[in-house]
């Protein structure tokens, strides 16, 4: 039996660009209660982002959820909030912490996008597979041209990142037959990867050598990586030189780790033979963006890893989950340490 | 043991169209006499479809292999034929069948297709369910327009057709969760599908409704089918009124199943959620078509069901084995009815 706590003074902050069916409701608060057997109290109030109440509103909360926060104010007026649960994965967005005080535990919903992220990125791997970049590109040029591909099977997919969206690619990749490598920071295994390559950030001689033997052999590469300083920029000019001619290249990180001429030259001169990417910079990709017109490019509105179905539900899960650890100080799930970036 | 047979004198029949990866040479028939360790004798000769030697060649010979025949020709000079085996599936632009003569048996290659179009299936599958065509539309203006997913499991699809491409269908289907309803003529079970619906071609009133009930409930309907008189033009202006608002599309047949007027009508008056066509009218589809530009609507070029790693081995084990058959009376694979029309 968990010990009744104080109500949670929860503020939601919403933003105009929440999806309809991403927003956080009363009716998905009492569900979410609900689903606790009771075992939190919460008193929601909802706010929008740009609210002129927000101050106040942040002064009498104990806690908060949403994806943009309106750090300025909480640094003023949030040094109650013990918990502040994101309903997105990256935080990149939130950098530099020093708006955070030390008593309040930032989590983020990393893992809550992974069944969705694994159906999508099978999608994405057999389409880089099939020449869809070619054929959408033909499509847009009015030519019928024909590009034949064999089974995906046995082929080689080289996923940078290997942590929860790292590793529902790799079970999708598991799913098609793929030979699976992960990149991470050190090279210690990580379940459903065939091997795992230690990523050459602290200057291991081994590490650049593998990493760049792997590079050339991927038939797909796919980035899944948070955006830190260590990894903006990281898919440049050198790196898609480094890739086996005609390879694919998906990104499902954030728009930040492409170098974005670099991807659309390589795309142009042939070197890859085609690129998928669900994020881009800025979002929304302005009109007059180059990127659309790109050769072989095919550009998905950041919409691999939402869930309309689950998202709401998984991501207040995590927070009654937090809320609960916070009352009986257990470890925050998904607590983020800012220092590293993710 | 395989009575010895008579050498075969086999004309391979090559059109300009052929992809290098799709062409029979002398390495791919020595390989797959070898397959069959030595049972069947070809003495293979090579020609193009139009060169002017064709009618001195089709006298020579025994058996052709190829996929666009000269009929003319062939009802001149091809009475010797005992074998005519397509490389390819559908026979429609081989009608009337007046050019073959009684004593030639006429062949398709009817199942070779099968694994490639499973794997391709289910990549398109996926690709209606996650909007992938409405993406496509929205790169084309320039537009950074998102729409949200849940998972596909649970989702049901129409399939035209029950028989190899069908059968494609139904198992990438069943892979990824979905109920599976399939249409043929008759209403006798088929495997792999969890249901199977006769079509309405002789009146049948039940069937009529349970189509038309089936039609609408589908979250995904995709084409299977033969092009004959009964099947040209199905999918019309009715057809697409008749499906679930929002729902996709696909066609693996013949372009010549749709119509594709009505078909670019149900896309862009937003009836129809998406579209994927492997299949156009005509094909190559001319760079004039409208399309290339209609909205929701990806176009690829006739590729989904050709593996040039196995195509050609695959297609040359179905003329040995029939060759085999022919030798000692058996019932031949993939025998065409020209009455029926595949």
């Amino acid at each position: 039996m968990e010990p009744r706590m104080e109500p949670c003074r929860l503020l939601v902050c919403r933003t105009p660009e929440d999806d309809a069916a991403l927003t956080i409701d009363q009716a998905a608060i009492d569900a979410a209660i609900a689903r606790t057997g009771g075992a939190v109290s919460i008193e929601a109030s909802f706010i929008g982002s740009g609210d002129p109440e927000m101050a106040d509103a942040l002064a009498n909360a104990t806690a908060l959820v949403g994806w943009r926060l309106p750090t300025g104010l909480i640094r003023q007026h949030g040094a109650g909030l013990r918990l502040i649960q994101l309903v997105n994965a990256g935080i990149d967005n939130l950098a530099p912490f020093d708006w955070l005080a030390p008593g309040t535990a930032l989590c983020n919903a990393s893992g809550i996008h992974a069944a969705k992220l694994q159906e999508w990125a099978g999608m994405v791997l057999l389409m880089l597979h099939a020449q869809m970049p070619y054929f959408a590109t033909a499509q847009r040029n009015f030519m019928w041209s024909r590009r034949a591909s064999s089974l995906i099977a046995g082929k080689t997919v080289l996923i940078f990142g290997t942590g929860a969206l790292g590793g529902a690619v790799a079970r999708a990749a598991r799913g098609l037959g793929l030979h699976i490598i992960g990149v991470r920071q050190n090279a210690a295994p990580a379940a459903g990867f065939d091997e795992v390559i230690g990523s050459a950030s602290h200057g291991d001689v081994a590490g650049v050598a593998a990493l760049a033997a792997a590079l050339r052999d991927a038939d797909f590469v796919v980035l899944t990586l948070p955006l830190t300083a260590e990894t903006r920029g990281l898919a440049d000019e050198a790196f898609f030189a480094g890739m086996r001619p005609g390879a694919g290249f998906a990104n499902f990180g954030r728009g930040a780790l492409v170098d974005q001429p670099a991807l659309c030259a390589a795309l142009e001169n042939g070197g890859l033979g085609g690129a998928i990417i669900d994020v881009a910079t800025p979002e929304p990709l302005p009109p007059d963006s180059l990127m659309w017109q790109a050769k072989n490019l095919i550009i998905t509105p950041h919409v691999s890893c939402d869930d309309p179905a689950t998202y709401v539900a998984d991501a207040l899960d995590l927070l009654t989950d937090n809320l609960k650890r916070l009352g009986t100080g257990r470890p925050l799930r998904n607590r983020v340490d800012p220092a590293r970036g993710y």
